[in-house]
């Protein structure tokens, strides 16, 4: 499969305060956000004082449907978390949420993004006693908040997030409030909910709208907002003027098209990539074909700007699980195949426009023209809805290495040649930039675009100190 | 979810004659094959005379992707299939391929269809002593072939499927053979492919393109071809001259867009289905929103055909599992909502055409209009790209009874009431027809339509005749 | 483990006629019968008419203790099987009971024997087209019933065991009979309770105990017992008159010490047999030391017969599962080890009487010495329970072809050498026909003692007759 | 099952330095030791500084005998654990070795016993940040360790175990060392062996047997030993000279017959206890009968002391799991039949005395009276193998609460018709204490006998302080 080959999702996070269905409404929101990270789930549910978690490798489907798992998840407040591993192994032990029993109680935390200090914070709490059970980073924040000699647990969360370095958008929870904040620059999203008078806290709006919960309005960079039986209160933790930096990488292909961030549609704006993307690098062609599905919107803008058709040139298959057994060497694009075929009736003596989000490593875009090629295409005119990917993210998206980046490593014309079409374009950074409504792209950048500028908005401690290895080879499977 | 409220698929079947990595081959056939049924799978292959067989409930990536299970499926030939509960439990009993050990050797058959006297000829063969060890109606084709007097196989399965009345296409295996078949009117879909020089049969064309396998024709109607080390031969096993009564649902709905059937390609047949649609069914709006997946097609169909903008409108998440609890009363169209989500930002204040394939029980249709219009559509104008469903499918669909179809119960007005929409029109049979490659529908129709007309095209024994009830209530889960 | 070097354990069968709590009891008669196979079990009930079936590999304990699975058990008739494989691999398919609908209704039955001229019929009803879904030997009984033209079951039944060879205890249910019989020669056990003025079928008296039934009497070698709602019916199927060659081995090993055989206790016999040891072969000891647990009560009556004390100079380990991986070569007896420990300070310095019921390969026999010789003992005195074992039993007991038995490679004299022990003596066969309750054996044998004389009481056609292979190397597993 | 009707197990330790099979040595000795606890088991081995952790629910034999989980813990040390939860729910989250990742290194322990002071201690420690995993006693131990200023990991062990309070054989590993450690009461036991020249740690010496290790010597009451690659080196952590109180009731029921403690076979131990009982409290009667299987030993040595027959008089069914559906009110001790037979022949109409080696609730000795008495038995003296047990453990075995313990509310009398015998009596402490090598029981105890005394060893800190309630009701299950 090519889950190699892309920018893989992050995590969501779901929370949900003083609601009869606390678990179960997580559970619905979850499963929204399912796109955000496919590999374990977890809720905790708070009910008088005692937490309840659950946490399971695999999807959100198979773990939180069943009666017997809500039943046992009592409470009226919830937080969940769909997890992608960006940091730790694949152990129940790093799914989240974490659980801590401090000196003024019981506390929960959830977490999107990546702590960019986390080794550098974990190595001096080890050294003052503090004993790690995962290789999550998200584990340093709440050995931070019991370590705290702060009063109560707002203040020693603010004690605890401002040693934080990185991207973080969190929904805790304690016996009595709870909590969603997102770090100086807002890089991961965060947006806030009413579902029937309960506030509801969750990664995106897609997750609002399956419970039909009203969007309030989204927790602003640097924000943190406190939920309690008195109301939501908003709290700045940072002492520096927080300035926006979203992700933009989340409206190219992380957020679901469904989703609104910041006022705008991430459909509408996939559609204007589209479509300044027809305008910026014009085709002669026939035909418009999406890679389904992350390139269908753009495919559509880029069609309507192009005046072309849109075509469902390629057909993909979405009972995609593990890889198979190579039956033959012959077998052209065996691992493009299983996701996708070619649509031989519409491809053939046709001059396409193939479009795509992004391009990682090379080898599915050079599988994908191929495939179409030998399905009868005349012509193929690659357009990527994205400026060349030549950077590595280390805000909480499993990207690879930055030298595995294609982009990184050959201009556009040897990438031509290497994926073998008959022409290339990626969008301008400044065409990005106008889709996701801005003029352009400023000198102190309005989004972290380091994916594509290898600007990154933070220091990045634990790239640059060196640290001491582990001595747990690996914490047993469950 | 609303799979209650499709007309469901039915089964897969694939097979490869000499070629050293069968197994994987089939598995890998079986894969694209996985839209036609998702409950179970199995595959048999053959090395030198033995047989070995594994069939397990799930998806074919959950079972059959190990190097364990491919290697223990040794042998140069294997028949695999995709159940979708047609008859029988879901039980591992029932799983095909069904292996008999006669007199003659062993024998393995997966079948697509459904036999429309089963229940008859099982009455016959157990009083005659048969011991049935499953639900399946395909059971009754090993006890046919097993007490069968003739000398060779293919002489005893031409003796046996002379018996079978209803839809059937057989892949069957023996030590030296594998045979293909269609009922005498070719109601289910088999296709002939050559990989590497091995033969191939399968299901529908995508699962030749997967492993890169030629199309070499169809199995026609009637026909039972032969393959062995000779190569293949044609038989024609009934006397009466067959005609062609394919299931013109699989255009609609069943097959893969990516599929070829007899010279059509299904995605185009499906764009002039929503062409025809459009002229037929014109609506004043602004845009064309599909009801993803099935519906898409026909949508960018119709919106050539009516010169208005196609957009995806409904967002369908794909990670779509078990029924969730239901957190709360409040929660509007809770079912859909885990599989669909309305795209505000392209909905609002829009005149929306709204294009699917078929109204079952009409309660999908309804939530999903709401959702529409509770996503501020201004007015809603549902088009489905197929006459209404008035009858039930005896030949191998899983449809509700006819009873239960809301179209045999309520006029177009009465239902444009009922789902609350401003228009609704469905696609005429004749321009069905039409898009399906034929001036209209004959006398003698060209395809099977009983879902749409109540013409069966055979005679429907087991309904007919009053048969008795099994004495095992259910054979145990594995 | 020493699972390969005994004689292992073959099946126990039950049922309960018209007690509400039917499979609930069946669950607990198999439990106190699970050291008759512990590889699967297996039990059908009937509810007014209706059967339900559940077979599990594994424990009883470990599969029928829910109340899920009695719930789903409904009726007041079932019937139960615990299975050691005999026959057949150790598959689900081979599970029993086995279950048939034939053209007079539902048959179940369970299976304590072997049928030895069961591939034989196999062949001739495979040949007229009956389809075997097992390994089993058994299946060749249902298929005969099916296949039967007679009118009745009981008339079908007769039909089909007139034409089994070798040995067989058979439990069967109908929708309204419970039928128990014995082979002409009444090898294997089968006794009849009453619970509550339920009729009851056991393999032994101590599954009576256990619900605490009454035991009633034996059934007969050669008789068939109809239990139905008028009472409990005497049938003579065999027209010879039938002679007693009960299993004499049960005697010494199979059976529960606390059950009684022909008005026999096991435990009795096992004491005298001790007792008839130290008489035939006394040793110049100071202890006598059981191999646990099946040498313990031969022992005790060997120190009674000797006045010598019995002493636990061996202790077992009852947690053995699954082979271990050897750490080192160094590891001197480990595969014993894991099941039994020297107790040190018994052995040391002593002369030993070691009692074991049998030496079946002789290299458990060997480690056991050794170890107890390397615990210090002076010297090592073993005594069998038992004549020689120089023969296979056909009959449903798992042992190792003949050239494996040692006995029947070896004389005394080399075995005494082989297994290092001072003196070697085994039990005569008269004396073990004495402890039996008998003056001698007889000219024509009052017991089945094949393992001992290779005198086999019946025909054994599978074993002289030359029969096609299977085509279907193995079915799959669950 | 009777499991809620004894003292149960405890825990097993285990440990092996620098041998090439560490881990597979481990397994073994854990089998071994399978009979202190059966809920859990865990080993980690250390590879040259990398640690492996696996810890599994179930037995030793169903996780630890695979090629994969020994060959995935690699390392040539390893330590393990069998634990029956005596604190701390039965979740994979308390399964032992625990492991800490210090500033010093890692660092893992395995742990039998029960530390009394270890809410007290956990209070503290939350108090000054630690956070805790688990709800066992043991976890205190390795945040202690991990906050201890100290420089080395001997400083630290010895910081952190000084402050612990109660009973602990601890064997922990660190990269380099190895250490064995008993409390200053020696309570609980801990041997040394060598195999092949490399260190061996083990709680009974059946263990060092299994794999053929030669036994060394005990670890002395408050010794800590430390095992490098130098060699052994004994440190007492203690100021106060200890003293020995080791458990009396690991003679008379927890450790295995054939394991030596304190130069004292635990097997003559127990015959002797019988011969006391002999003395102390002879009965008229015929013959000797222990309750299976840990009355046994005592039984033989009753029988000898008095002059009387020993027989098997109740048959034990070794494979006893959970707990069945009662299918009917009728059936008499239910309960105890799944494990206990009354073996007729041998009880009818004889005077027999019973040999159990306690009564805790006085329900399961009830049942098994009446079992008896029902198989026939004339009369019925129960003889117990230690004195009254009145008082609950708090030193690492699952007593029932004092209040729970029969022989706490009821005098002997009272007792008798209780359990409706025609005599009771209880081994008298000095009898107990004569078997156990001593003269009498000195006015400071030479062993720990509170269960039967009440008189503690250790202040009890937990029972006394009111501490604050966890938050998590419970961590999820695995």
């Amino acid at each position: 499969m090519d889950t190699a080959d892309r920018f893989n999702d992050e995590c969501g996070v779901f929370g949900v305060f003083r609601n009869p269905g606390a678990s179960a409404l997580t559970a619905l929101g979850l499963h929204a956000l399912q796109h955000r990270g496919q590999e374990a789930a977890g809720i905790v549910a708070c009910d008088r004082g005692k937490f309840r978690l659950e946490r399971h490798m695999g999807l959100v489907d198979d773990n939180f449907t069943s009666q017997d798992v809500i039943d046992r998840l009592k409470g009226d407040c919830a937080i969940g978390h769909n997890r992608y591993s960006t940091t730790g192994e694949p152990a129940l032990h790093n799914v989240q949420p974490l659980f801590a029993e401090t000196a003024i109680g019981g506390f929960a935390v959830a977490h999107n993004g990546n702590i960019t200090n986390a080794r550098k914070l974990r190595e001096t709490l080890r050294n003052s006693g503090s004993i790690f059970q995962s290789s999550s980073d998200t584990e340093v924040l709440i050995h931070l908040l019991a370590t705290s000699t702060k009063a109560t647990f707002i203040e020693r969360f603010v004690d605890a997030i401002r040693q934080l370095e990185g991207a973080f958008a969190l929904v805790a929870l304690t016996d009595n409030l709870m909590v969603g904040c997102r770090d100086a620059l807002g890089i991961r999203p965060l947006v806030i909910g009413d579902f029937e008078g309960s506030f509801v806290l969750a990664s995106e709006t897609c997750a609002l709208d399956i419970i039909g919960a009203r969007f309030v309005r989204e927790v602003e960079p640097g924000e943190m907002v406190v939920i309690s039986d008195r109301g939501m209160e908003s709290v700045r933790p940072f002492p520096d003027r927080p300035s926006n930096r979203f992700c933009i990488f989340e409206y190219v292909y992380f957020a679901r098209p469904d989703s609104t961030i910041s006022g705008l549609s991430v459909y509408e704006v996939r559609k204007r990539i589209g479509r300044e993307l027809a305008m910026e690098a014009p085709a002669d062609a026939d035909i418009v074909v999406p890679v389904p599905d992350s390139g269908t919107p753009a495919a559509i803008g880029y069609a309507e700007g192009a005046g072309l058709p849109f075509e469902l040139g390629i057909i993909r298959n979405h009972y995609v699980g593990r890889t198979f057994i190579e039956p033959s060497d012959q077998i052209r694009h065996m691992g493009v195949k299983l996701k996708h075929n070619a649509n031989r009736s519409v491809l053939k003596g046709k001059r396409v426009v193939l479009v795509d989000d992004s391009i990682v490593r090379g080898t599915t875009s050079m599988k994908i023209v191929e495939m179409v090629r030998d399905a009868g295409a005349a012509e193929v005119h690659m357009r990527i809805a994205s400026p060349p990917t030549t950077d590595s993210c280390f805000y909480g998206v499993d990207t690879p290495e930055k030298s595995k980046l294609i982009a990184s490593r050959m201009s556009v014309e040897e990438l031509t040649r290497y994926i073998r079409v008959d022409s290339l374009a990626y969008l301008s950074i400044d065409g990005l930039y106008r889709a996701a409504g801005q003029d352009s792209r400023h000198d102190v950048p309005q989004y972290c675009d380091a994916c594509f500028t290898g600007e990154y908005p933070t220091t990045l401690t634990d790239r640059t100190d060196r640290l001491p290895q582990d001595h747990l080879a690996f914490l047993e499977k469950a």
